[in-house]
């Protein structure tokens, strides 16, 4: 391709991309493909010679575009509705066309610079203490498994020269997310030394049962290392309460990481800061921009007071990759598994910048008015009940009737391709989650789903048992 | 920002995309800013308003671009000298447009799918058996730690419940990746259980060696698991005898992993392939078309045969991701750490189709055609030594001096922001390394590099010695 065609192609691409934002709510949210349609669709080998950009953009529109599930949809409101916005995407460009390597301050110093820059910058609107240390990973699964390695570090600094004792011992709720057993499970800690203690009926971690558990381990000479909070759970966006928990990590000598991955953005308003009430007490924490922070997939921010355990844990300089010593040129893959790093402060400057602190409260603010509005109206009605706090956007609830009756109207609503919820599984009963994250997600777009939600109800019961349709 | 806003800037950020790369040459490869010295120059704290993308786009120009190092440039052929191409730029625009999260068949099923195609596409190319089964991930670094995992699933399929024994061992070469090492580190195996194999003189693995720690440490009671071997290691290319290795390993009931990060690329060429040879009894691989196939950066491709194995390894569904079963619905999510998942598959396509096999055959003939013509050049000169064999583009290349010349002149050539070379060490001698990857490298350029080098050294010698210059 010659730079004359790159640049034709590029504007082509930005109006196609122009469009599609302009025209999200005309595309059904869920694709009707059935597994394996595309992959029956496209051709079995590639090309042998060069094919013009021209048809690959017409496949792209005809075979590629019809099996997307619309993240952008502002009705997409399933998982966390994390959302990019439209300054990331223009940071995303230029991170695509820059190509750079930040894995050494030397390999790109924009890179690792401004990656301090932003995360300074992010820190202080979340009222961290300065010393939290901050580093982008990709996502919050790699950012928790740096959490666990770092704790395993601290409790163990042997480790990494012996391999794990089986001795150590780490917590966490039964409603955190999967992520921090999975990240357990790779680091070799075990399953039987992952610790999933109870919740309260606010699916909050028990601390007294915390202390119970860490007091019965630790009597059994194994080796409390590490309390995983969470602010805003995944089932529920429930707060784990971090103060408490923070005591008990402190007199058990134990590293404490707070997920906030989800909530710790909503600390960006300054309403909102106590959300993040006892994570200055943290040895870590995890926020994802690309959740909640209207910044493009992946963008996943650790924050450390103990950035020396971090690299301790990572550090593995080979010849090849050796530069000079000087305090200010950070080598930030020296605090990671990843010798790759994008250039992700790169989106995340032209966002902070562009939504500005008062503009990203703005949305953040909107989204959980939201969230209570549309959760009274479900309170309010007869067939519907809220099943958990919402402390932020999202509302787990369900229609009063069996499991296979909420199974039945989730997938009714999602095969509209009006919206998109997904689900979870609270005290044993069958929820439907709806989350509002969408930077473009309009009131409006919630009361028509909201009807969605009501009339296919309704309709079910009608078909079910010959009923009058229930009304609101 | 508004849509018809969104548009506009993007047009003017493809246009300054655009000219970037039309004028790469005009850049200096390295910048020449100190440590500090763009921290210092940024606001300390972020906007309370939001700015207008205009101002960011200009401190863009004015900050960031000098303090880059220009991975595009042609003349950058320090590390391994990834490339990006035109279409994988398209690619990644329209990827942060689309902004999915792939990690269920049913949050993308066109991220899922493309990801099968384009995989089996890259595996007829580079010869691999139909069963090699493909996943993205971001870095060597993460699917080389994965491969470690695997292997660690296969022999103690207790671990993911019971934690690590510390009976485990792998090996490698001493010339391996230092991500190798890192990965064991990181799943707790420690660093005593990882064996590093000496090499041979042309820095290959010793198979007799391999086999005898193997059986030491068999007779010592413990489970030798893994081997990786490593087609193109970063200090010099070099190839491990793969097929004894994979005899040894074979005989252990080890798993064998392949690097071949670099290296694979090559076997996409037909005469190539070759370099490939035994991979095909490797239980994993991983390739990165970040790094010589064109894709932006990220998009590391990881093989297996033992799909179920890595899933074992990894799969833990919560409620809130559970969809229904069907063999074609494949979750990404479920074969690995990472539950994020961009839409890298489409980067690769455009790549794929765009270039096509004989396109990206033609640019990776020329890299290797020119670095053969460059180290026969330097061969024939007499203040100068090819330190290895050069079986790819990568040339390890010495003055016939001391470290400290070899590292004086590297520095210089450098400093001069015309080109970027890197070094390693080998056989306790600073080594300089000059590695072809970059889409846009013509000879030229390298006659270029090749002249100031010579006149760089002839330089030093004459400041050293007062002795005429050097002539080729």
């Amino acid at each position: 391709m010659t730079n004359d065609e790159f640049r034709r192609y590029g504007h082509q691409v930005v109006d196609w991309m122009a469009d599609y934002l302009e025209n999200i709510r005309e595309y059904p949210v869920l694709s009707s493909i059935q597994p394996g349609d595309l992959v029956d669709r496209l051709p079995a080998a590639a090309p042998e010679r060069g094919e013009p950009m021209d048809a690959i953009l017409e496949d792209f529109e005809q075979s590629i575009v019809p099996a997307l599930t619309h993240w952008n949809h502002p009705r997409f409101l399933a998982y966390f509705a994390v959302s990019g916005s439209p300054p990331g995407i223009l940071g995303e460009m230029l991170m695509a066309a820059l190509n750079v390597n930040g894995m050494l301050w030397k390999s790109c110093p924009a890179a690792t610079e401004l990656e301090q820059v932003t995360l300074s910058w992010l820190r202080q609107w979340m009222g961290l203490p300065q010393e939290f240390f901050g580093i982008i990973y990709d996502t919050a699964s790699i950012a928790s498994m740096h959490a666990i390695a770092a704790a395993r570090e601290m409790a163990d600094p042997e480790v990494r020269t012996r391999g794990n004792t089986g001795r150590l011992v780490m917590y966490t709720s039964e409603q955190s997310h999967s992520s921090i057993e999975k990240g357990g499970i790779t680091l070799g800690i075990g399953q039987n030394n992952i610790r999933q203690i109870p919740v309260d009926e606010s699916f909050r971690m028990r601390v007294d049962i915390l202390r119970e558990r860490m007091e019965a381990d630790r009597q059994a000479s194994l080796s409390p290392f590490l309390v995983v909070a969470t602010v805003g759970t995944t089932s529920t966006s429930s707060i784990d309460p971090v103060p408490a928990i923070a005591d008990v990590a402190e007199e058990y000598g134990a590293w404490l990481h707070v997920d906030a991955a989800y909530g710790g953005a909503a600390a960006v308003v300054p309403e909102l800061r106590g959300v993040l009430n006892g994570a200055e007490r943290a040895h870590s924490l995890v926020v994802n921009p690309h959740k909640w922070l209207f910044t493009p997939i992946d963008c996943s921010v650790f924050y450390t007071t103990r950035p020396e355990i971090l690299r301790r844990a990572f550090s593995l300089v080979p010849e090849y990759l050796k530069t000079g010593e000087n305090p200010r040129a950070i080598n930030l893959m020296d605090y990671g598994v990843q010798l790759g790093r994008r250039f992700r402060a790169l989106k995340l400057w032209f966002v902070m910048r562009n939504l500005g602190h008062d503009g990203i409260c703005a949305i953040i603010r909107s989204h959980i008015g939201y969230a209570q509005k549309l959760a009274a109206l479900i309170r309010s009605h007869r067939d519907f009940e809220v099943a958990a706090p919402t402390p932020f956007s999202l509302i787990c609830f369900r229609y009063r009737g069996s499991d296979d009756d909420n199974r039945a109207l989730l997938e009714k609503v999602n095969a509209s391709g009006k919206a998109f919820l997904s689900h979870t599984v609270l005290n044993g009963r069958f929820v439907i989650r709806l989350a509002i994250g969408n930077i473009a997600t309009q009131w409006q777009d919630l009361e028509e789903v909201w009807d969605l939600v009501k009339q296919t109800a309704a309709r079910e019961q009608g078909d079910d048992a010959g009923l009058p349709q229930a009304v609101n």
